[in-house]
């Protein structure tokens, strides 16, 4: 089975926000409560106010979003439909069909899928009836709907948010080039049991070799020794093993390796990256990609190779936005995956395995990487794409500009008109201006009398008498 | 402000589904539990169950998506993306902008705003920080969206799922024409007025009066009499009113009532129905759209003209799939809408208003008549959009297929090839035939001696060599 995608919009939330507490003058405070205890209190008391207070009138409303979430305007949809295209096309190019899940899950769907992370999930409140959770990444949903469905075969993609209990981390960086890492959950593995680590670690320390792209070598040796119990011997092995970078040259050296040659997993995955990197040179992108083997990746669930898509900082971010840490820190993956062979697996009554590998592009990341681009940018956003607006140069003409509009809808044309009753010229043509609409039509009592219409191109102001019957493929014409 | 569409794909969920309990032989039944209280047990059992039982290995899970949700396969998102497309470039050709906002809100956003219905508005568990709902409806959303960032002035259009505990009803007919109805809360209001009905229970009466669409006169009359307590003559009074349907001539004959005519509401209503109706004659579609006294729509918020789009039946549904009861029933709204300039400054501190108008589409009834009338039609769906398979007719030719498929891919051709080491050439064939791929490139030893690739057309089954270098338009023209 070939699952070649899964575009998940990363929308990160709150772990800890602070609560957005209405006038509530009938609170008895009391010293001894826990937090928890008064988020209770405050939860059912406002659910009384719910009850009581629909109709008031005016509330002293919290203007806010979800903490950790944020409205898209119509500036940044445009970017967001201008990245999707990019990315779909891609899948599209590659033959990739697309699905679509709900966006919760039965509760016991995302049970046991996440180690650790487990806690991120947001459950829905019991109201009666089943036990759900917002979906916390797309593969879990997609491996219910393969098991369900009995599906053994599909390349896919899937574009739909996520959601997750985390600390969000605004972080925004200029970003020039990116290259990808690749790694293998079987090197890895097999790494651990040569280096010595017991068996039932083997997790745990992934979880700290994961760490290496934000933290110094020390740091994570000093985790893995201290926290994770460790001796210091078998340390410093994992940490010759994780310093090395390379390509194919890399895997072919490691199967010569004295100990990991003699590890059936290891040589597994090397074998495997070996042909892996005879195939990035027919698509000609050895380039691009390097075997690097600290990448460890967080999640569970996979069984084989894992990579990432690191964009690498050339300019540093602004000191005021981001503060002056950042300059020089890599700013982490944009996109990842993996295979994950026992995942469907898990949904299937007999335990049939149907191994799947798939990508997922943090596009939240990429968009605020576009969106700065746009900022700095002297070019505009256009946010519709409105070819036509449809003006008056006189008084008492907007049943004719609404006739001429309704004429252009119907023949495909993208045309706009000002609602006023009576604007003025000036302010129809400002509106071009401001958004971005390259021609004007021009209908004043002359024009009616002689059946033309003015065309006004906004950019060269150069205007031009239009027979009526034209109008249609003169504006198509000119917008290509 | 002018709001000018809002498409809400309409996720229905189950009030009261039936929970997929996993064993639990330690569960203790008592009988004077009640139904709430067992499924707090439950969810208590579940969680501690989440907490033990991560890593056991295989599970008994129920397969399935929550009640009232659904997945969408290749061939569905394909009927799906072809609806979108239609709906957004109609909103693009009215130059419409997008916006997007987070699936949840804080849930005091929602408070107070749907009457009824907040009951059936989906909480998501307190687990610490705010108290957050699922968005009910697009519009209180947008709302927010607008007072939050000041905006007036705006024409946009928002596509997302929306979320109520409500009890899905499946319902599929075919459908083949459709109308719309029109209608003004002052009319509604001022007709109550002079019907004699009290202020506190125009809003009840209302939602009576919503309900003509699926109940006989006499049976509303009676919940009118019965249960809202209005006295037998009011009620008649009411339907007289209700009962009548025209266009701008039965505006102006209510202006001339004896009774309406004396309420100032019912006036300003009508003055504005006629306006309507002469834009709806400078837009040509007076006789797609009914002036219809019964029209209630549900929800609190509306202040103006309000209206609905009803698809009408004219073939009656397979008594197999709906039941012998649906066929000669009215199937609904697909959409509806209306005008709401009080929502806006409910948000305001200072509760200035922003007036808006604006329609929510229920794309999921359109999909399903779409897909009911894709299974009926003899037309394949294709799920993909590839141009051309890569394949070859003798074996070993893994690495020149991919060669191939790459070179194609990077001058924007969309293509595929099988995984397969050594696919056979007739299998190959099948899976254009299955997907609809129309052209199949196919590599042999002599080609690749002769520089050319074999092209055949599935349909045709005619075969021609082309120059390598001639290949990309080739494939492009042939498939424009």
């Amino acid at each position: 089975m070939n699952a070649l995608g899964l575009v998940s919009m990363r929308l990160c939330a709150g772990l800890m926000g602070h609560r957005s507490v209405v006038n509530l003058p009938f609170l008895r405070f009391s010293s001894g409560m826990t937090l928890s205890q008064i988020d209770e209190e405050v939860a059912k008391l406002l659910q009384l106010k719910a009850q009581l207070g629909g109709d008031e009138g005016k509330h002293v409303f919290v203007l806010k979003t979800a903490k950790g979430t944020r409205d898209y305007n119509p500036k940044q949809m445009a970017i967001r439909e201008k990245v999707f295209n990019i990315i779909i096309s891609c899948f599209k190019r590659h033959g990739a069909e697309t699905i679509d899940t709900p966006v919760f899950e039965l509760k016991e769907t995302l049970t046991g899928k996440y180690g650790e992370d487990s806690k991120l999930i947001y459950d829905l409140k019991d109201q009666g009836g089943e036990l759900l959770s917002l979906r916390y990444d797309l593969t879990v949903p997609f491996a219910r709907y393969l098991a369900m469905n009995k599906i053994t075969n599909i390349k896919r993609y899937h574009i739909a948010k996520v959601y997750r209990r985390d600390n969000p981390a605004m972080t925004r960086g200029r970003y020039r080039e990116f290259y990808q890492c690749v790694n293998d959950r079987r090197i890895l593995d097999g790494m651990f049991a040569v280096c010595g680590v017991p068996d039932e670690k083997f997790r745990t320390i992934c979880s700290t070799v994961d760490k290496l792209d934000k933290m110094a070598w020390e740091d994570v040796k000093k985790e893995m020794v201290n926290e994770k119990g460790l001796s210091e011997d078998v340390a410093d092995r994992i940490g010759e093993y994780v310093s090395m970078q390379g390509g194919q040259d890399l895997a072919e050296r490691l199967l010569q390796d004295p100990k990991l040659s003699q590890n059936k997993q290891a040589c597994a995955g090397l074998t495997d990256m070996k042909l892996l990197f005879s195939y990035l040179e027919l698509f000609q992108v050895t380039d691009k990609v390097v075997f690097d083997l600290s990448l460890a990746r967080g999640l569970d669930y996979y069984t084989g190779v894992i990579y990432e898509a690191i964009l690498s900082q050339t300019i540093p971010a602004p000191a005021e936005q981001n503060g002056a840490d950042e300059a020089g820190v890599s700013v982490g993956s944009v996109a990842g995956g993996g295979r994950y062979d026992g995942l469907v697996g898990m949904f299937d009554p007999k335990g049939r395995k149907v191994p799947c590998v798939g990508v997922s592009i943090g596009i939240e990341r990429i968009f605020s990487i576009m969106e700065q681009k746009a900022e700095t940018s002297s070019e505009k956003v256009r946010t519709t794409e409105t070819q036509v607006l449809v003006a008056s140069a006189q008084k008492n003409l907007l049943e004719e500009r609404l006739k001429l509009t309704s004429e252009l809808w119907n023949a495909g044309v993208k045309a706009e008109v000002l609602y006023k009753k009576n604007p003025k010229l000036l302010s129809q043509l400002q509106h071009c201006e401001e958004t971005g609409i390259p021609l004007v039509a021009i209908l004043g009592e002359q024009e009616l009398k002689d059946g033309v219409v003015k065309l006004r191109n906004v950019a060269s102001r150069e205007e031009v008498d239009v027979p009526r019957a034209d109008l249609v493929d003169e504006i198509k014409k000119r917008t290509l």
